[in-house]
């Protein structure tokens, strides 16, 4: 017997080859359900909103019934018995199959068809809503949406034997806790405001780096997000770039569908949306392919998913080294004035800090606060302490408090983000969660590349995403996301990292 | 009580409800597999391939299990029982349930599975097969699609008290029989090969119509069809316009997803098929909407289907009142000699016959001959007569004795159709008995109609698409396709309305 064969092999028990199959099917229902909602966001006709609801209700009932078919409690409970026969991914996999019985078991599958009805029809009042600037049109549906919210993280706080907020954190945030979110966020909240200060400070300081002039087409802005893409690696034989009102990362491993939005008035928000969802994408299209549509094999959650996605931003594009090797590639593409297309202007308009009301174009260092803004009012609301009909207020009371900035409408309001509305409720706090892992994994990642700026600035990205791939994406969701940081970079996660890199770049 | 309330009404029983439940979950899955079978043709990057045909293979399977779940023959038994108690239309819908029920019932789950996958492999080498002329790629494929088509057909035969070949044939065309196809299809072959020499020395006497020089921007040749798309009465709220390899008409009544292919030396080839595809369209939008997902909502079948798209297409938008509508709105749009854009020169670029090897291309008058040598061919292979690898000989001998050309390629031959490759097997006679009836309506709503040409010709469409609606979209599957064009045309379907078309059109 050749030696790769004496070791933890995987055995084919009874149970678990049955699970595979059943969660493989699974995967093909929720794959589809992907690509319906890319569809809904980035080409459906608005007429189509009301059959669309149909479909996604229909599949997502069906999931749900597969997931929480009584047989699966018995071939999981048999499968967890056998487990010490099983390779090291199986029994990940068999942990993540349990965690996601846990959620699917606690609701009933009428609960579920009326919140993914509640959701569609929700969302697409909102999609009129937000440019109309009409939270009053959009507050039904909102409120229905965190009715049947509320009623689902009741029934499974109780499975899982956490508050209802943390049961609805735990669908984005596997394991997540308050506690360890409260003790991160406390921290950021105790040296954010100082360093925003001087940052600005420093900013006015200085003169202001020269601007190319507006309008800049939209053609044109997709040729640039496309060149820049294609040099960091995304492929376009496994990809597409769209448009959508809220830029997302959706779409299958093998078929990622990424959106933007486009302003002509400025190319940075669409060009830097764009590159966000390209970390995004690249995590997802690097997840282990011989885990597919199985529970082990998606991506851990979605702080580790904002980390890829803020570190490709963040960390990369928006450095001094990938300005010196995007400036000639966006000076060809839109033209104009050669000073501001310095290497040097244009990483210093990356840069630029300017706190506003909208957290999609929100800078990284006034970025937590809008989310902290949100962690509080979405904890408030399941918890009951909030109305929604009292949000409009104390969201712009609470973006006024935190970064002395009180939105002129909703629309740059309540109505700017579409989770709430589309029942994404306990997801916010993963975007600075996020931040925090992708600080911490590029420090780690340029302590083990010799000369990772000089490669970034020759536009050579290969090492930094093996680094990657190896580090992160190839792990799918074997570990969990304390035990991923970990090993990634040799430490637990913390705000370090995140505070080293906000006073490099700002005051540095 | 009101009189409108003693005669036939609808009552609930307990056997009907539940089926309308069950059906209208099965629709909305059909509904969830027709958008991504749009999206895998308009828009999905290649490497999305492998995992589409695992989400199509899975809702296929979960369709076909909702389908012939043991408790539906038993729901069915009782609706049957209790059905004279329900409305016609109920009744209808039963039918309707039960023919669905027979052909799933008939096969096994494993062998729609196998089928599903087949078909998306087949297509999808298809797609690189088809430019790159290779026919042997396609062959193993094709032969295994062929092979698990063959023994659904046998199945389904013994269910239905078919044979095989009608098994197939009623999947698209309900009712279907091949002795009405060989006696309708008889008298074309009689009366056309002397109407074509006739109407090609016709041809040949007159001087040729001057035509535009290209080449035809693909964005002006978008702009053309939408603007005609929208004038004939398509709903853009309802729908879109993309492009695929093979003009299609796909998505939901709610939601119509229409494409086209472009030629920049040929902008009326992807004209006509936008043109030809909204008649699809215009026939699934109009579909009885209290109906939807139900049985007895959808479309009658491909050839009612394809008289909508043939109508459109041949009837009104190659008549000569229709180029002069149509001229001026090319004319500004693709500008060059004004001769060029005259009406008369307009309609006689598009009555043109010229016989040649590719069917989407071919002109009414060649293009049954294309239908019945599929057809001959398509019988042949599932009587197992003749083996995909004798296919491309017997396709080039077999155009070649019916119209006089030769396929110079595969590509030009059995590559040109997505037909086979995809498991379309006994569709293709659905276009000459849509041809059929298009005549034969069209006849009819002229009869119904003052002044329905000059109506075409001032651009004014909405008494004929009321006709449609009344007399056919609106009907769903009320009625069997003979009821349907006997009630709307006062006779049984036959040739001779299409014969005097030809004659009025190419001899008059």
């Amino acid at each position: 017997m050749p030696e790769a064969m004496t070791g933890v092999m995987p055995v084919m028990t009874s149970a678990y080859p049955e699970l595979e199959e059943r969660f493989r099917r699974l995967g093909a229902i929720e794959e589809a359900i992907a690509m319906l909602h890319w569809d809904a966001a980035a080409v459906m006709p608005p007429g189509g909103a009301a059959s669309r609801a149909e479909q996604l209700a229909t599949l997502r009932v069906i999931a749900h019934q597969l997931l929480s078919a009584p047989e699966i409690a018995d071939l999981l409970a048999a499968a967890e018995g056998e487990a010490n026969s099983l390779g090291a991914w199986q029994r990940a996999n068999i942990r993540e199959m349990r965690r996601r019985w846990r959620h699917a078991a606690a609701v009933p599958g009428d609960l579920i068809e009326a919140l993914s009805r509640a959701r569609s029809e929700s969302e697409t009042v909102w999609r009129q809503a937000r440019p109309a600037d009409d939270f009053a049109a959009a507050l039904p549906g909102f409120e229905r949406v965190l009715g049947l919210t509320r009623e689902i993280a009741t029934a499974k706080a109780e499975e899982l034997g956490t508050t209802p907020y943390e049961a609805l954190l735990d669908q984005y945030e596997p394991g997540g806790k308050v506690a360890l979110i409260d003790r991160l966020f406390d921290e950021i909240a105790c040296f954010l405001p100082e360093l925003l200060d001087a940052a600005l400070a420093r900013q006015a300081a200085s003169p202001a780096a020269a601007a190319p002039r507006g309008p800049f087409p939209i053609a044109a802005q997709r040729r640039a997000a496309l060149a820049l893409m294609e040099a960091i690696g995304f492929d376009f034989a496994h990809g597409r770039l769209d448009e959508s009102a809220h830029p997302f990362c959706g779409g299958t491993p093998d078929d990622v569908r990424l959106t933007t939005r486009y302003d002509e008035a400025d190319f940075s928000t669409a060009l830097m949306g764009a590159l966000h969802e390209t970390g995004h994408a690249l995590y997802k299209r690097g997840l282990p392919a011989e885990w597919r549509r199985q529970p082990v094999g998606a991506a851990r959650g979605m702080a580790v998913h904002e980390s890829q996605s803020l570190l490709l931003e963040m960390q990369v594009c928006r450095s001094r080294a990938f300005a010196g090797f995007a400036a000639p590639v966006l000076g060809a593409i839109f033209g104009g004035a050669s000073e501001a297309w310095d290497a040097e202007a244009v990483y210093r308009r990356q840069i630029a800090v300017q706190p506003g009301p909208i957290r999609v174009d929100a800078d990284e260092v006034t970025y937590p606060a809008h989310v902290i803004l949100r962690y509080r009012l979405e904890r408030a609301m399941i918890a009951g302490d909030l109305a929604p009909c009292d949000l409009p207020g104390a969201f712009n009371d609470g973006l006024k408090e935190l970064i002395g900035i009180r939105p002129g409408s909703d629309r740059e309001g309540v109505l700017q983000d579409i989770h709430w509305y589309d029942g994404n409720w306990g997801y916010f706090p993963t975007y600075t969660l996020g931040a925090l892992i992708a600080a911490q994994l590029f420090a780690a990642a340029r302590a083990a590349i010799p000369g990772l700026a000089e490669r970034i600035e020759r536009g050579e990205f290969a090492a930094l995403f093996e680094w990657l791939r190896h580090n992160v994406h190839a792990k799918g969701s074997l570990l969990s996301t304390a035990e991923l940081v970990e090993a990634a970079t040799g430490a637990a996660l913390g705000t370090a990292a995140f505070e080293r890199h906000l006073r490099e770049r700002y005051l540095g």
